[in-house]
């Protein structure tokens, strides 16, 4: 191929994307740098953290400049190198972007992946990539619960939330887990294994108020959750912080019902962090990157197990980005959401 | 005395507290009962955390049933005992009511003090006492400042806040003081020692927005917070949220801004601790209530040492409750607040 299609960020979203903020323009496939390459991108993560990436605003990541691609987390082979470390053909996981070819130079977060070990090199964007591993690390080296504790998850059906479950349930808490509508919570129950899945929409479809997901919450766990592995914010994380147990720890790794909100839901029960001696970490995976192939070799034994489900929602075509991205703000994404934008070189 | 005047919770404020929420009745003072005693309160510990537990609101504390003495620590004299621990004549320090007289029973926070070690007894409630340990311990202890690194302190005039700023410049910090108008913000910087003072309320007395503070700390904290010892909420911490250091450490110790408000105001940018991997630690000087003898007698070293300086509020008169404890609310309150009741048995 001789045509690059980068699916580029037009100007920033107010609030919920519109297919008028992104523009797909085609451009000559770049050729490698000194000491860099290019990728063939082969398979993206969608993740709700590009939304957040898309403001200008402070965050742990640049914002993504007009007139680029927008980034995304890519498995892909290199197509051309003039790096000593990477070869043509090689397989790699990287930040690089939603176009079919990306420059990578030394340096960043790009690491070579064997695709031998797995049905699909999408895998790598899911179970063993950032979102299961996100799941892993979180729960194992931040939260920690104990067998015995109850963990709460918000965002259940998520890609995150429904590792975080699992693995939950394998490292024997009583889960508990808060997703909008009957299906996915019926999934979070038949899939996944919860012990408790809580709806937070009524039959109606609107989303209850905080005193009354709360008292949902407090009917499912009387003695409070020992840990909450938080991925919604606003008012579902409002809820869970009327239920906290004395002491307990509030994994606080995204709040997606943020993301394409102008003005700022905000939390108002902070107070009880306080007044249970809880502790809130903020949790990005990117901490834990040195250690992906031990968490993705431990994640890769409970699939085998038959003890851990990772779902993929695989979109095709680079074509319809936009609409696969916006499965994760409506609600129709269950799993890991990938975008497959081609097989190989 | 044969009279016990008691401040009694009438029924519960709603936001602002006012005079009709509280009725000062005269009741016969008690008899000790087995096992337990009576003191005589001399000097009564006001503190804006006994807002919060006159509100029928989930906390750390049961809410003071109404009918019931305001709840307070106090510091008094045993004036009657069937406690083969306590004589009358002891000065004990424990959590009894604004009344001239509390029944004391076994257990709870109920310690003798050693008054002929200090100039008042009041220091047990101030320095010495709850005040002051929550600044050392949640210094000390929780946020564990390193040399160098920049601590940020809300309601730094307030009692915990001034020896929280002191006790940052002891342990090499940068300190940096938040408060309400010029007058506090002179003494952060000549009384208590702090680098930079900054003043939430503009010349014309309106608080400031989230945007004017946040630029205000950026300005004196360009690399951001390391530390927050947090005291007020609202506002106040969002303006810091959009200011912490990678790996921040947050103290959640007070959100006085909340206390009064019956709809709360909220914080809106939680994000920041994920995008910082801040830690948020929900503060309660509670359980260091067994190292107070220890964390007592280093303040009292550096008190002696001139190198740490807690000052007093004392107001008179059971009578004057009230006014006495709207002092924290209006702005009028600078160092520890303290309620004289009586100079002894």
């Amino acid at each position: 191929m001789t045509v690059n299609r980068r699916f580029l960020l037009a100007r920033r979203p107010h609030g919920t994307p519109v297919p008028q903020d992104f523009s797909l323009v085609e451009q000559p496939v770049p050729e490698a740098p000194e000491g860099g390459f290019v990728v063939r991108n082969c398979y993206a993560s969608l993740d709700p953290a590009q939304r957040g990436w898309m403001d200008d605003a402070p965050s742990y990541m640049p914002p993504i400049p007009l007139g680029d691609p927008v980034r995304a987390t890519t498995v892909g082979v290199v197509a051309a190198s003039k790096s000593p470390d990477f070869a043509v053909g090689d397989w790699v996981l990287g930040m690089n972007g939603l176009e079919d070819y990306s420059v990578n130079v030394a340096g960043g977060f790009t690491m070579k992946v064997d695709v031998s070990q797995v049905d699909s090199p999408s895998r790598f964007l899911s179970a063993m990539g950032a979102v299961g591993l996100t799941a892993y690390f979180g729960l194992t080296e931040v939260a920690r619960p104990k067998a015995g504790e109850t963990l709460l998850v918000s965002g259940a059906a998520g890609a995150v939330g429904s590792a975080v479950g699992q693995i939950g349930k394998i490292m024997g808490c009583r889960v508990i887990g808060i997703a909008g509508g009957p299906a996915k919570c019926r999934r979070l129950i038949e899939d996944y294994g919860f012990d408790v899945a809580i709806d937070y929409k009524t039959a109606e479809g609107r989303a209850k108020s905080v005193a009354e997901l709360a008292a949902e919450i407090r009917a499912a766990a009387p003695n409070g959750a020992d840990v909450v592995f938080e991925n919604v914010g606003g008012d579902v994380m409002d809820a869970e912080l009327l239920n906290l147990a004395k002491y307990a720890r509030i994994v606080l790794c995204g709040m997606i019902s943020e993301y394409n909100s102008p003005e700022k839901i905000g939390v108002r029960n902070l107070w009880q962090v306080l007044a249970q001696q809880a502790t809130l970490y903020g949790y990005l995976v990117m901490d834990y990157v040195p250690r992906f192939a031990e968490g993705g070799a431990v994640m890769a034994g409970w699939m085998a197990e038959g003890r851990l489900r990772i779902d993929e929602d695989v979109q095709e075509g680079l074509e319809n980005a936009y609409d696969a991205f916006m499965r994760l703000f409506t609600g129709a994404n269950t799993g890991k959401l990938v975008l497959k934008i081609a097989d190989g070189l």
